[in-house]
C-alpha cells in the first residue's frame, strides 16, 4: 500500500467527476513508472489518488483501462464521425479522416502518450489490451466501409482489407512518433502514412467541388503505356504520376 | 470437479506426449462445451483426460493456450517458411503462401475449428487472446516484408500495410467459413481474398519463367484510356481486366 495521505472521501465522484478520474490516472502512471505495473494495486492508486475505491471502480471497469482513459471517448467519436458521413465521401478519404481522431488524441498530452507506449510494451496484459482496443477501432471503420461497399463484389472483403491498411498506416506513424519520444510533428507523419494507404486503394482527393468553367478536366482523357510484363503495382505508379496525384 | 475417472498418472507426459496433449485438448474443449469455458478449471480439465495437473502445465502455459493448441507450431512453421524464401521469390505472393499455413491448421480439424469459434466469439477473454496471436502472425510477415522493402522509400510502412491486409483479407475468407459451420472450400475462398491482395499491391506471378521464344509477351504494350476525373482504383480494374489478370 502506498503511504500517501487520503485526501478524499469514497463519494468525492459524485460531485466533480473529471478531476477524480483525472486524479486517478495521474496516481495510477506516477505508481506504474516508480514501482511497475504489476506491482501496483488498484488499493495503491486509490490511496494515493485520495479517494475511495469505489471511485476508481465509478471510472474504471479494471486495472488495465486506466491505462488508456480516452480510448471509449475516441471510439465515441470516430463512430459518429463515421455516422455523419454523406453519400458523397470518398470512403477511404473518410476512414483516413476518422484514424486522424485516435492521433489527436495521442498528441493532445504527448508526455502521458509516450509513458503509456514504453509501458504498454513491458506489460503483456498491457499489450493484449490495447490490441482489443485497436481491434475496436479496426472494426469500427471497417464496419463504415462495409456499409458504403455493400452490394459491390467484394465489399466486405475490401472493406476488411482497407481498414486494416489504415489501422496499419495509422499505427506504423504513430509508433515511430512514440518510439522518437513524442519528438517530430505526428500529424504530418501520420497524413503521410496515410497518403500512402489513399494512393493504394482510392484517389482519395474526395468529392470534387465544381468546377468553374465546367468539368473538362474530369472528362480529359489520359493514356497509359505499359510493357504488359511490369507489375502492377508499377503500373499504378505510373498512372499516379501521369494524374499528377500525390 | 469432473467426476469422470483418472486414467493416468501425473507423469505419463514424459513417455508418451503428443497422445496426452490431445487428451487435454479433446477434454478441455467437451468441457468447455458442456459447461462453459468460465466454470471450467484446468484441475476439471487434467481430471476428465486422467492425467495431473502437472502434465496440464507441461503442454500449456494456461488455459487460455488450450484453446488454441497449434498457434505456436503454425507461427514457428511461418517463420521458417518466410526465411528460407530467396530474393527472386515476389515478396506479396511470399507472405500471401505463408498466410496460407494459418488456413491450412484450421482446416486440419474443421470440427474443432468451428467449435473453436464459437467459443472464442463468447469469451471475451479468449477474444483478446486470439487477436495476440493474430498479432504474432501479422508481425511476422511485416517483418519478412520489411526486411525485403529494406533501402526503399517507405519500405516498413509498406511492410506493415501489405501484412495486415494480407492477415485482414485471410481472416475475411476464414472466418466466413468457419461461420458458415466450416461448409464450403476454405482454401478457395482465402486463394480468392489473398488474389485481391495481390492484385492491388503487387502482380503476385511471382519471378517468372523464361518464356520458350522470348519474351515478346513481357515487351507487349498496353495502352489504358482513362478520364481523369476517374477514382484511381477504377482505373486499376480497368487496367486489370485489359491484362487480363485476376
Amino acid at each position: 500500500m502506498s503511504e500517501a495521505p487520503r485526501r478524499g472521501r469514497a463519494d468525492d465522484a459524485t460531485t466533480s467527476k473529471p478531476p477524480i478520474r483525472d486524479a486517478l490516472v495521474a496516481a495510477a502512471f506516477r505508481l506504474f513508472v516508480e514501482r511497475g505495473y504489476e506491482h501496483t494495486t488498484v488499493d495503491d492508486i486509490v490511496a494515493l489518488a485520495g479517494v475511495g475505491r469505489r471511485s476508481f471502480f465509478r471510472y474504471f471497469p479494471s486495472k488495465e483501462d486506466v491505462v488508456f482513459p480516452d480510448h471509449e471517448r475516441c471510439l465515441a467519436e470516430m463512430t459518429a464521425f463515421l455516422a455523419h458521413g454523406g453519400d458523397a465521401d470518398d470512403p477511404v478519404a473518410r476512414v483516413c479522416d476518422a484514424a486522424r481522431l485516435v492521433l489527436r488524441m495521442y498528441a493532445e498530452n504527448t508526455a502521458f502518450s509516450v509513458q503509456r507506449y514504453r509501458l504498454t510494451r513491458r506489460v503483456p496484459g498491457l499489450r493484449a489490451y490495447e490490441l482489443s482496443v485497436v481491434w475496436r477501432y479496426e472494426r469500427a471503420l471497417a464496419g463504415y466501409l462495409r456499409d458504403r461497399f455493400a452490394g459491390r463484389p467484394d465489399g466486405a472483403l475490401r472493406a476488411d482489407v482497407i481498414a486494416a491498411a489504415v489501422v496499419a498506416a495509422h499505427n506504423n506513424a504513430l509508433r515511430s512518433w512514440l518510439r522518437a519520444d513524442g519528438e517530430g510533428d505526428a500529424a504530418a507523419q501520420v497524413d503521410h502514412a496515410l497518403a500512402h494507404v489513399k494512393r493504394t486503394f482510392g484517389d482519395g482527393t474526395g468529392p470534387r467541388p465544381a468546377a468553374a468553367g465546367g468539368d473538362e478536366r474530369d472528362d480529359d482523357v489520359v493514356v497509359v503505356v505499359s510493357r504488359r510484363g511490369a507489375p502492377l503495382w508499377r503500373v499504378v505508379q505510373e498512372i499516379e504520376s501521369t494524374l499528377g496525384r500525390d
